[in-house]
């Protein structure tokens, strides 16, 4: 269980999701109503003894006095609390999708990999929840604010700031994590080429997404791999 | 024999054709009924024990009672059904052409080293074999419509999912997905330049094509090299 | 101290700041009118032994005969002369950053984590203050033009060159050149998708560089420990 | 000296010049009409007993029997038989600078680093030399075809092909080589970007090459340092 916390850590930095920043929790396994995720710490470097036990409400349950939390846990309590669907969340500054939070043009499927997609990628503004911020999830309110923006969808992306990617297991999260990241790359090169994109349809990302239900654990098996090799080296 | 397949496996992985999926076949050098890939794994973890022969429809042919087998292999079988000619077969989502599947560029050879696209670069789009799908080439029916597309072509691409690459031999095979990766990018670059492009003449890549099939081995042995070097580590 | 020095050294050619060239100085921590920078070597080489002191002059102070010194280390000399605030300076050729300095689009923050872009990234045309150069600033008056163009700004380009950044601490000025490198990726390609663009408001990249702050050290922090576990190996 | 020769192979390998194809001569140092390049193989694996001395009609002097030599070896003995200033030459599939093979903006430089390109790079058109051919310079015809190209340039382009870049010493033709790829790409982004594009005029290209004189041997001893240390591995 906490392994499976620490690889994602380790499998969202290797697949350059994450660099320094941006975090990943799931939801407790035996209690809804608390959230897993590493102590305010780089990604890379969190180990078992680095997992929280969080409430809803993103109050520290039983962890020690020296522990630093994350100023934006809120995104993850709040989601959990809004989202009884979702079982995990992954904070990133994605680079890719950044420029898509800045313009525009809607982050759409490309192909099947990103079908989760398919029912749209809503942008949270945060100066219309908080006016003129830090950018920052910091507050309850500010995470409630994201939370409806995100709805019933899979990933939503945050102006100027990054991206939230729930589901409703950990490794599912960390595969749309690492795929938004790749369909976000491609669809700038396919709006480079010109032209119209014939993107997924609905019925046809609806049925790719069932797909993925199946064979999302082949990549997630290798990337752990991958993760606790290096961590043995 | 097999040493090849799975060094083909593990190159296409270095150089960036196949992530945890995908897949690459070649026809039994014994039986020209039978291909031999891969069981349903992650490319990077295929070794010789994972190595399943196939007929051509498909069916699995004395392979162990827990092995799983890909969902789409009927890309494989029924393009060996249909091309005499063909001893390899690679399918991957290699990054660079997907958008030139949703897109109306064709993708054409910029250089020598992708001669081998010079007859032309179809797309399959499987609304037109199959409705509505999941976009999986799932049944020996739309294995057929993709065979069709591709007729005598080296490449073809897939909509909203990714390609086909062909040979008569494996190492050509592989280096064809590589390359036609390769071509992908620097065409989207061309692009980007602006302008007309001055792509090779059918008589250039015609002679190019001839002279890829005497030096593509030295690609072949160094990727290889590699690839097993990494394995000893 | 030293240490930090050489880290920084390191980090900024593992993040892709600095190749060969380029160099990153801290003002002396016991004497305000003193700088400690690498003698001229290529950063990935500096060790604890190559750092020498220098005046504000850019005179050498101490420094073995047989060391070379940077041609260019008047950008230091002059900046710290300049700006009483300033103790850590970076000039690099980043490579994301050339191209903005040769055409007419200001380089604006993207997001958060380049906030400290906010009062804006002035460039430097060393063809007003000196006609037709080298490029280099080779004389104490370009490296005074240069301060001068900087004047309270975090980062200025140097046209057909590079750029500096300052901060007031050495991990400052580090984590600025880094994510400069990676907010002018992003820009390229927001620009590239079409479009206005929704920079950072001014008072939230106010705000936002306040929280950077207390947040650059867990980048610093990790850099660092990756910087010299790499020296162990 | 064939220390150097081997070194310069795996440093172009390394900074991505060449891949599996491409080659790098030098003149004999004691001998003006001859000239040394490793015989027909991958430039990863050349090691200093793959170097082949050859006269300028680049046939093989005293050369093992079971020894290949490149086909396109004309490139380099009718290069030095043109310019006796010229004593190393590279020739690459150098990927960034395909696209402005095969469109029509010039390359051009954008920064001091890449100043040799100041005075022109011309594309050398197979068509006009040979026709329609396979692309290659397979007779001492079209090297003598490309010579005139390249003329007193530095660097000339080799359309829908790839490139060649030459200087008076070994170290200087690698660096030219990799400034060359770096400064195609930034220069690709500068025309995305939009605009004028403000290059280095003549007089800052001309002083700028005289500086690097003086300085590319930094990043040639640190490339040569890598290389060996894998090497030694």
């Amino acid at each position: 269980m906490t392994e499976d916390l620490v690889a994602a850590n380790r499998i969202l930095v290797n697949e350059g999701v994450l660099d320094a920043y941006g975090h990943v929790s799931m939801r407790h396994p035996a209690n809804p109503a608390r959230y897993l995720m590493g102590r305010n710490l780089a990604p890379a470097l969190v180990t078992a003894a680095d997992i929280v036990e969080y409430d809803l409400d993103s109050h520290p349950v039983g962890a020690p006095a020296n522990f630093g939390h994350f100023f934006e846990r809120f995104i993850h309590g709040e989601i959990y609390r809004a989202r009884p669907d979702v079982n995990a969340v992954v904070h990133s500054h994605s680079p890719a999708v950044i420029p898509f939070s800045v313009t525009e043009r809607p982050m759409r499927p490309l192909y099947h990999m990103a079908s989760f997609l398919h029912p749209g990628v809503p942008v949270f503004e945060i100066r219309q929840a908080g006016g003129m911020t830090d950018m920052l999830i910091g507050n309850p309110a500010l995470g409630r604010a994201l939370a409806k923006t995100l709805a019933d969808k899979n990933v939503a992306l945050m102006r100027g700031h990054g991206n939230v990617v729930v589901a409703d297991t950990l490794p599912m999260a960390v595969f749309r994590a690492v795929y938004t990241e790749v369909n976000a790359r491609l669809q700038m090169q396919a709006i480079a080429l010109g032209g119209p994109i014939n993107f997924l349809a609905a019925e046809e990302g609806e049925k790719a997404m069932r797909v993925l239900e199946n064979t999302h654990l082949r990549a997630w098996n290798i990337w752990k791999r991958t993760a606790l090799d290096n961590d043995a080296r």
